[in-house]
């Protein structure tokens, strides 16, 4: 065999390196280029955006050495990464520069975990969730000081992004955990999760209420609760259709609530069927979920993950349970300690991981995500 | 805390469940229904099949009591779930109906390792590779008796039909390994691998000689050699642009190779520099692997796999290199062999799995996969 030292070291690379024509630097793209989201406003993209079909969700951990002047240095590198890739553009080191050419709907979101506000001696908007007693949370999946959501729906373009980021956030932080996920179903519709249902139907309109933070250092901004929740597909395969659609309180075709024909009408909470019972039963995910005010509704936007077989030969798969909201402790928390107290579904999903940040408002060109926080 | 026994051992469940109105069985979707692909004919589907976005291969162990009869029950079962579900029909114990009714270009393909045929006791016309000195094989990626390869457009159709194939083959055979991938860049054009090449430019046209067997027990089927090659990113990037197009011989923005102007330009193997020198270097990754006449080459069909990072923190991501030939020794072989010998992508690229499969040919409605080789 020819040794590579040989082939790299030897004559021809170095003679033909020098000689060689220069390549051209990366030309505009002939092909098609696919949606652009803007990058820059008052509030960041990738929460309101209409969710793409991927996403990777990478959490960093601050190195020691990380505190505010580092930060200051890193945000602008990260929100110039950001401006230039969702518009189609390489980034500044950017190694691959024709993987930036199909930018598919980029949206990248930074979020502030409570660590990156104490490494820069700044109050923390945030804190960690309260213990679940559903929850069986696992390192591995669980907190980080630096988030980073990276969706489009080509998922090249995804692990491109990633590794850019990754790259310019290595003399400030280190990967804590990456999550990959991706929706599916109908062209058009709601998307379906892994159990088959229609997973997305209720979701707040007035986001101005609802998710955008009206006043205070995170106005413009939002708070992001990712859960990650694993499915027991085996045990709900084993569930016959009644006793699923009576689990989450809706249809699994059409996903209309138990009380109605289609997927967007108004459940009937007080409607009771011939014994007297309720027709969405007391703890239907659907009944413990609801909120009524619909600007204190969270807006779910979630991926399902499928890490093919878990070492025990079960589906590693479930959801990646993305949640925005303007209050954390008076949105997200009373839904979720309702949920844990008493939810059909318990029975079948499981959270393994889970992390909360701040998610900082959107920025004006020259600006970065972070500064009026930070700076 | 209301515990979860009681809520679903309780009254509830069970007066409900036998009076509500049992679920209707699953309606035809409502959706839009996407690109359907045939799965009978003369071929197995999934081959010639222009590659859809997304795949998953798993290769399945049999169990030590599966044998010729086994197979018998297992292959007409595992070709009835791809039959209805490439057709967006639900597979006949399907427990998410709702998932089968987007197709999403499914195919379903099923290989024949040499441990497959040892269990049926007939000759097997597949043999495991010879090593190769590049190779650094693992286990858990290497091998198995049955493949099944699924492909769609949606990655949660492929999440779907995984499931059920593996539901079926439980009884039969384990899971050995699963491996995801995507394919991306911009639409319409050839693929993009993640180390930003175009990545599928060669191929061979007349899949008559090339790809489909003329005769003997697998006529009309093929073998499909897949390899799961890790790239070296951190290195790759660390290279300049000249050096990664001289490592292919082709340029990173059109594809174009090196001795000419656009993608499909025939390269000029004879040319040289002002120096003497071949300007698509003697070691140059397509000069290793081309193959003149055209009736030899191979079909690759590769996805990209991005894991996230590895243990160490490093990017472990790169290519499911599936290739299909009429013979494996004859078309194969030789262009691996070579490529080990010397090939200056071999600095980048590690080969950390190895499989090979006979692909049996497709089959008539009433037929399963497989039959005349093992009926
Ligand atoms: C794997 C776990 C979960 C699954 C499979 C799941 C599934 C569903 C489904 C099928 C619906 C009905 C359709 C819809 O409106 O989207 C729903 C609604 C909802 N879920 Fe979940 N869910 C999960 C976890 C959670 C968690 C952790 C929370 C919050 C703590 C939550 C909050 C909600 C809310 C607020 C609604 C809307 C309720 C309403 O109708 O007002 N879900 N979920
Ligand atoms: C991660 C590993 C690999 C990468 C990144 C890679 C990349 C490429 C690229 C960029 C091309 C040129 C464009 C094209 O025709 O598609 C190419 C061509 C080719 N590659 Fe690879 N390749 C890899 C592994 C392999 C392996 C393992 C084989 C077979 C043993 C192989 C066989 C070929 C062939 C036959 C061609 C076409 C050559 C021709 O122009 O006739 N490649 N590859």
């Amino acid at each position: 065999m020819i040794s590579r030292r040989n082939l790299l070291a030897g004559g021809a690379v170095t003679a033909v390196g020098a000689l060689t024509q220069r390549a051209t630097p990366a030309q505009a793209p002939t092909q098609a280029v696919a949606r652009l989201e803007p990058f820059h406003g008052p509030h960041q993209a990738g929460v309101a955006t209409a969710p793409q079909a991927h996403a990777v969700f990478v959490a960093f951990d601050l190195l020691p050495g990380t505190g505010k002047e580092g930060l200051t240095r890193l945000l602008p590198l990260l929100t110039d990464d950001a401006a230039r890739l969702t518009q189609g553009r390489a980034a500044l080191a950017d190694t691959e520069p024709e993987l930036a050419a199909n930018p598919a709907g980029l949206t990248v979101t930074f979020g502030f975990g409570p660590g990156l506000f104490a490494a820069a001696g700044v109050k923390s908007p945030v804190a960690q969730l309260p213990a679940f007693e559903t929850d069986k949370l696992k390192k591995q999946w669980t907190g980080g000081d630096l988030l980073v959501q990276i969706c489009a729906d080509d998922p090249l373009t995804v692990s491109h992004a990633l590794r850019m980021i990754v790259k310019d956030t290595r003399s400030f932080a280190e990967v804590r955990w990456t999550q990959r996920g991706f929706r599916g179903g109908a062209p058009g519709g709601t998307q379906r999760n892994l159990m088959g249902q229609l997973d997305g139907t209720v979701n707040p309109t007035d986001l101005d209420r609802a998710v955008w933070i009206g006043d205070g250092p995170l106005r413009g901004g939002t708070t992001l609760v990712l859960r990650r929740i694993r499915m027991e597909l085996e045990t709900w395969d084993a569930a016959d259709r009644t006793a699923r659609e009576f689990t989450i309180g809706r249809r699994l075709d059409t996903g209309a609530p138990l009380t109605g024909r289609a997927e967007h009408d108004e459940p009937d909470y007080q409607r009771l069927n011939a014994l007297g019972f309720p027709v969405i039963a007391e703890y239907a995910h659907i009944r413990r979920t609801h909120v009524a005010d619909p600007a204190q509704r969270i807006l779910r936007r979630p991926y399902n993950y499928d890490d093919g077989l878990s070492a025990e030969g079960k589906p590693d798969a479930g959801l990646l349970f993305a949640s925005y909201q303007a209050d954390v402790e008076r949105q997200f928390v009373p839904i979720q300690r309702r949920m844990a107290e008493g939810d059909l579904l318990n029975q079948w999903v499981t959270t393994v991981g889970s992390a909360v940040f701040a998610v900082p408002a959107g920025c004006a060109p020259g600006g970065w995500i972070g500064d009026s926080l930070l700076a």
